[in-house]
């Protein structure tokens, strides 16, 4: 078979694009459309309506940073929520947890898993594990309605449009601080700080009234656009910096991304997003506390 | 005119596209193919034989961090030698220096200077300031020769390919120690850590035995294959980190990228890069003095 490209198209302005092998796997859900290839450079890559979600060669970086920034974080993390993150990489890294008891993880889109399951071992087979407990459903309905309790929510979500669009609105933050047990974290998906850093700005708006704590913080994959990207942190108590466990963080064996300097350095913003992220005192004063 | 796509292809493995509206100057020189475009959302960008060089949405990263990292930690910053660099980013952010009495820049390509002030005024204009001399001559030769003393060196280079492979020599860095003051800084542009780590390890190995203290530092411009990438830095005697002017840092206005505390966390290494650059144990101590 002759080789290829396959291109996400971001903004109409900027494209990334991969040399593909072959396509291992194209289909279409009631959501969206899930198709996995085979790349020259990057392993396997896992593409949501043509938006670059996973490769195998960078996907470390993206995981690493949204399961360990709050399990370092939480005093005692037993029980975890993982909305979104059907392809299993978040799931992966936070069953490298001990303390985790649970993981429920609630993926809309039943397509995503089973082509995760099927074509990309290296997140999907975290999905099999005892402690984790895969739940079809619709992430909001599940917040509004679950009578479960959380130590931990991460939102794993694509982009503010199409199936996530709810995701990234007020009500489900409500919810998702109910769900949330004393002292609990939520973190998420928030977008790219050089292309929209409005999307991180909204996000934070939303939050700000709910959680005690809510504070952006970065890290740089190969296969996103822009390669920046931005995740939230919200809790109902702990500090991002000054409550990381540093000890426990140093303890996870085999990471490529994440260590205990890296965590902090994460929570560090060039001005620009400072800038960007508006002059709220409030919310000025706690990220000063990084500089 | 029709729009239409510039794409950087890199490694034959990932291509990165702009869209692009026109383009205003292409021109071969003895060295390498120059050309400016106007794209539809990173404004005015240079390409050097294909390869993205400056964008104007983005350059403020590269510029800021490539500039004011070995300013800051010099104790007096008087005379500055940027070799390379001919877009003129580099020398306008050394000029933000008021410390700075004169700035040299030694371009091989005087075609990247006719191009950056006609096409690029955003930082082509810096050119044209009186502490700014520009001259157009090999940068190798430039170092070997001279008679002249620097108290920092800028290695703003392409790739260490084609014009600019003695660039990573040790020939050029020997010489360049020569033409050092006593705790002059040496910074270099040196690639991707995501997909050639062996770049900045070759260049490690290159500077340790020539100056006292050597360490690799990152920023994410958007415009980049991978985002992440890194400079090196390379000092007769001051360190990075600890010798940081916080105060004439802090002091810098209109920055976008660049703060002290950006300063720090870019001496941040991920593990996987702590991994590839290997395990010389006087280089993992310096390494380790950030965890």
């Amino acid at each position: 078979m002759t080789m290829k490209w396959v291109d996400e198209v971001y903004k109409g302005v900027l494209r990334t694009g991969f040399r593909v092998r072959r396509r291992l796997f194209k289909g279409r859900s009631a959501f969206q459309t899930v198709e996995v290839v085979e790349t020259a450079g990057h392993g396997r890559l896992l593409l949501i309506d043509g938006m670059t979600m996973v490769s195998d060669r960078d996907e470390f970086v993206y995981h690493e940073m949204i399961a360990h920034a709050p399990l370092c974080v939480h005093p005692r993390p037993r029980r975890v929520l993982v909305v979104g993150g059907g392809d299993g990489g978040t799931v992966r890294e936070v069953l490298r947890h001990a303390c985790v008891e649970s993981c429920a993880l609630v993926e809309i889109d039943s397509l995503v898993v089973g082509a995760a399951k099927a074509f990309l071992p290296g997140t999907g087979r975290a999905l099999g594990d005892r402690r984790c407990r895969v739940l079809i459903q619709d992430g909001v309905k599940f917040v509004r309605e679950t009578a479960e309790r959380f130590d931990v929510v991460i939102v794993d979500s694509t982009e503010p449009f199409g199936p996530a669009a709810e995701l990234f609105g007020p009500a489900f933050y409500r919810d998702t601080s109910r769900i949330l047990t004393r002292g609990g974290i939520a973190v998420s998906q928030a977008g790219s700080p050089f292309y929209e850093p409005g999307t991180i700005k909204n996000l934070l708006a939303i939050l700000r009234p709910v959680f005690r704590v809510s504070l952006p913080f970065l890290f740089t994959n190969m296969t996103y656009p822009g390669g920046l990207w931005a995740f939230t942190f919200a809790s109902k108590g702990p500090h991002p910096v000054r409550d990381l466990n540093r000890r426990r963080a140093a303890g996870l064996k085999g990471l490529r991304w994440y260590s205990p300097a890296m965590h902090a350095a994460a929570f560090t913003l060039p001005p620009f997003l400072q800038d960007a992220l508006g002059r709220n005192p409030r919310f000025a004063r706690r990220i000063e506390g990084f500089k």
